[in-house]
């Protein structure tokens, strides 16, 4: 794939949750040469400073007129790098995006709101020739396929990670695990289900929210027959979506069905109590062991547990490990803390147990 | 409602189980009145006989324009009575199509090809100012809703009619069940969940298969917490979609989760091994105990199971139901031989337990 440059824009947001697609942007994209951020609060510092201290090379400019007033290279495109509850553009990222746009770069935007729905948007780009891409916009149909159980000749074993929750981590985790089965030299593929994984460029993969329901066990079915026949992998691993029991959109069960998944990697946030958006009505994250129980009936086998440290001390993080190991008799581990090298073996012994070469 | 004056067009598939759509009008809908069915093979006869043996007084024309010819009332609507395998127009049924709309007719269309994306149909439906309704396709994004927790605030007991598989009678078995509680003073409303139902002309629900997987929990929720406010009901009835792990399309723990319904009557076919469309790959239905512990780790209780009859003899469903109510300890029945009213006593306990007024 080769890499489009790129300016993200976040517009005030760098430093906060909202802005997970820049930080997924930043954490590494095949997609995009992430050229430079926008943002007022920022202007001046290293964005990778401000993302966890470590800086990047990626200047943050204080808006977009800033940028090119400076002499910096042309984007193709400016990505719309923040993710709100509701969705909605804010209204003063109007003005950058159609600064952008008069600096003739494309836009990529991930927010429920459209950008081609939008006539100012709309006509602007016709006049310019430049596209706008809403990641988000469901695919037309005829792009999209229905299950048709071609998954049972794909003999590569496929594991998923699954989550507790939303938000957790899921993500993070697959891509560890993808690049330490690379380094132990299992040539690992991920398939991406949400819009950060589509814009890290990940090549097989589909937007499972946005996708119309009737196609949803389709469209894993082929990213897995797909990614299956192009790589000719030893693992297939596949980002997972949601939580099996969460409320707000309960997840799951699609990719261990209609992906035949016989391997789970659950992620974990032991310091979170309910359900994200959830808190309102108090809707409790169920126990890990349950979780394992109730995998276990779609056919599909936990082998390790992982953990986000989401509001807990490195003390409280080691107790609930033990805890957990002690409780479930497999590996728990802390991904940011430790890495997944431990998962290696117990991903070669489910390899050999499932019919990998 | 107000019921519109219909045809309906089967053109030559009235016998099969193609004509679903159709069936399902002719059974009973509040929202067409259906004043003919268009089939060459069955002109002349009743709709009704060809479909059970009873005649409804629906007479069956051989082509649109014997419809009119015969100086017969003037539908407002012609639908396509049809649902095929990938979801495709069958070729022969456009002339009458394009024959209804000469003749001022609007069109009504459950597949998945849309007739608003024809150009045929589209310019012919602009010129004479008539309706395409493409009931399969997604609502835009202004109208959904994303799930916020307002579910919580509705006491009004729900009970969802699951399947072991799809196409199986779970919208006739909800159907039933709603007539028998309203027989018996209980105030019984239904949520559909699929194009028939919509056809049939129930008030509260929505297309499953056909909303963006982002809006499907708010879309259930919406649906309950509405019914509930607007007709004030001692019951909620959901009717369900698929199975919980047909790999074809899993789906049901978003009725239980995002809908918070804790009581499930659960539909089986006993004379049916695989989950249909897998027949060729040979995916198991999983044996009615499995799924009602499945069920229960959801936090929802089976009540009851209901038979599908299909494929076996009188001896044999007799069996079935023998032995699997001796094995679950709960009613099995037969809906369709022996109505729904034993289930009544079990739908009481259930309201007063979980409860309602």
């Amino acid at each position: 794939m080769k890499k489009e440059p790129a300016i993200v824009l976040t517009n005030g947001m760098l430093d906060s949750d909202n802005a997970k697609t820049c930080h997924g942007l930043l954490r590494g994209t095949d997609r995009f040469e992430i050229l430079a951020v926008i943002d007022h609060r920022f202007a001046g510092e290293d964005a990778g400073t401000i993302l966890d201290g470590h800086a990047l090379g990626v200047p943050v400019y204080a808006s977009v007129n800033d940028y090119f007033a400076a002499d910096n290279p042309q984007p193709t495109y400016c990505v719309v790098g923040v993710a709100l509850p509701g969705g909605l553009l804010p209204e003063d990222f109007r003005s950058e995006l159609i600064d952008a746009m008069q600096h003739n770069c494309s836009l990529v935007n991930g927010l429920h709101t459209f950008l081609s729905d939008d006539m100012e948007f709309d006509t602007l780009a016709k006049e310019k020739g430049l596209i706008l891409m809403d990641i988000r916009k469901p695919r037309p149909r005829t792009e999209l396929s229905f299950w048709n159980g071609s998954i049972f000749e794909v003999k590569t074993p496929r594991i998923a990670v699954l989550g507790m929750d939303c938000a957790i981590g899921k993500r993070t985790t697959c891509r560890f695990l993808m690049e330490a089965c690379r380094e132990h030299g299992i040539q690992a593929e991920m398939i991406f289900t949400g819009q950060t994984g589509w814009m890290q460029g990940y090549p097989h993969g589909f937007i499972f929210d946005s996708t119309v329901n009737d196609f949803i066990s389709g469209e894993i079915e082929k990213a897995i027959v797909n990614c299956d026949r192009e790589e000719n992998p030893d693992l297939i691993l596949i980002e997972g979506q949601s939580a099996l029991r969460n409320p707000t959109g309960p997840c799951g069960s699609e990719f261990l069905m209609s992906g035949q998944v016989k391997g789970v990697v659950l992620q974990h946030a032991p310091g979170r109590e309910f359900h994200e958006g959830t808190e309102h009505v108090g809707c409790p994250i169920p126990t890990v062991a349950s979780e394992i129980a109730l995998i276990g009936m779609y056919g599909a086998e936990v082998l390790a547990v992982t953990l986000n440290e989401m509001g807990q001390t490195d003390e409280q993080m080691q107790e609930h490990q033990r805890r957990l190991e002690a409780e479930l008799g497999i590996p728990v581990l802390r991904p940011l803390k430790e890495g997944v090298d431990r998962l290696i073996p117990v991903v070669r012994q489910f390899i050999d147990e499932n019919g990998g070469e």
